[in-house]
């Protein structure tokens, strides 16, 4: 069954759709290894934060993904004025991305149209609060693969995380397209087969739950050289996998490439015409 | 199941295995496309097959494709030439690729080892014909998902030629690990849904059947820009599907790449050995 979850921003609107095309969240608002970013942040300097909307938006993301998590940043605060900031200057829909509920519920609060909550895990404490905000506000939000337990070394125990995720958002009133399940993705250097595994549990989540699904970070080349080579190759195997949406980095020109080599041939391009439009413009 | 296909060249025994890893089939000494190759091999001179024999072998192809159909090529007397001088020169398994019975017979003669017959086809007088060669000769084939029909334009009915392959094989007493199925790739810009009944094929193949599939050529791109960034992230996709050999450019260094990458996510390069040789040596 087609599953599309939509989005709305300031003035466009988005559907992860399980019939593709590939939606691109853009990943760069998050001060993650990047110091520049974090000491902004810190001031409520939100000038690197416009730059890398406007940047991302520009380079054909859908979605731009806003963190501000980073020591001596206090999220509540600094959270909803950076969405704020993203929404004012971008049309696309915004993913509200934190683990902080105070932090998610003030940024709901400034948040135009029908953002993207990342994220909900399988944890009852983290259950218990977001999926009543989500409900609340009537938008959609991410589902790690993740319990008390820690995160499954085994497919088969994320699609159980999955299940239970989907399953409270159901009891929460939430509908199953609005929930999109990230199974998540560990580094291969330190477990040769945790690629394999995401692998393994997008294709079963696609196939046992009609759930769209994400994946978040870079992170499954953490420690190896050739990262964007991993990366790229990594993605066109999510998306025969059945991955229809992803965390990336849309100024990486083969991020984009393979994106665009992804849709035409899951069958998303007709005619090519996206393909050939992007390889005309020079990517 | 694991199932593994064991070839043997000159003086090295290769398997395709269901668990990995990824074998490339060198797929240049074929005339199609080539002027030049195609007339030196009507005068019957082996001076560019011994050449990209011995090329491809270098850059790590560990089965080396032989075709030498073209116009004005006389096969029955070419192909086993050529088989020679290849199994002379390098030590890796052959493919002895044919759709001419008795050059086939003709090639098994002189090819040491046990060999990669390409192909059968699911048409009767294929499987009347190729299939009593391969058992006399006790060797490989490689089947595609052709029949009398055409090549089906879904993947379900691509799976039940492979399953008439195989039963017809096993009737020939060739056991189901001595048959490898090529699900066909056709051009994407000719079928929007090309690619993606090829992975489904695939996917379905490999789970239905407990055979090893290859992948023949690189026509899934014809017709478009960007062949080579379209041919790597189909074969990143392929792999995710379930692939574990096909015909390639090993000359390709991208190709090369994608296939270390794969492999690597494929959890089949324990401790990134393999990746890491090959990215220190500058691919």
């Amino acid at each position: 069954m087609r599953v599309r979850t939509v989005l709305e921003g300031a003035g466009e609107t988005v559907a992860i759709d399980s019939g593709g095309p590939f939606v691109v969240i853009g990943e760069r608002i998050n001060p993650s290894g990047r110091e520049l970013l974090a000491e902004l942040l810190v001031k409520g300097d939100m000038s690197l934060v416009r730059e890398e909307a406007l940047a991302q938006s520009a380079a054909g993301a859908q979605v731009i993904d806003v963190n501000v998590s980073a020591l001596d940043v206090d999220e509540k605060r600094i959270l909803p004025m950076a969405v704020k900031e993203v929404a004012g200057i971008v049309d696309v829909p915004i993913c509200i991305d934190t683990s902080h509920h105070r932090a998610l519920a003030a940024a709901l609060d400034v948040c135009p149209g029908r953002p993207l909550v990342n994220s909900v895990t399988g944890e009852k404490a983290s259950l218990e609060v977001v999926l009543p905000l989500v409900k609340d506000r009537d938008c959609a939000v991410v589902g790690l693969c993740i319990d008390e337990g820690g995160i499954p070394k085994d497919s088969s125990s994320r699609l159980e995380i999955a299940k239970r995720i989907v399953g409270a958002a159901d009891e929460h009133g939430i509908p199953v397209e609005d929930v999109v399940i990230d199974p998540l993705a560990m580094a291969v250097a330190s477990d040769q087969h945790a690629a394999l595994v995401t692998l393994q549990a997008i294709a079963s989540i696609c196939i046992s739950l009609d759930v769209n699904t994400t994946l978040g970070g870079s992170n499954m080349s953490f420690g190896l050289p050739e990262r964007e080579l991993i990366n790229r190759s990594f993605l066109a195997m999510c998306m025969a996998a059945g991955l229809t949406s992803a965390l990336l980095n849309p100024l990486d020109v083969e991020i984009r490439r393979t994106v665009a080599a992804g849709n035409l041939l899951m069958g998303w391009d007709e005619y090519a015409m996206e393909f050939l439009q992007q390889w005309r413009s020079g990517w």
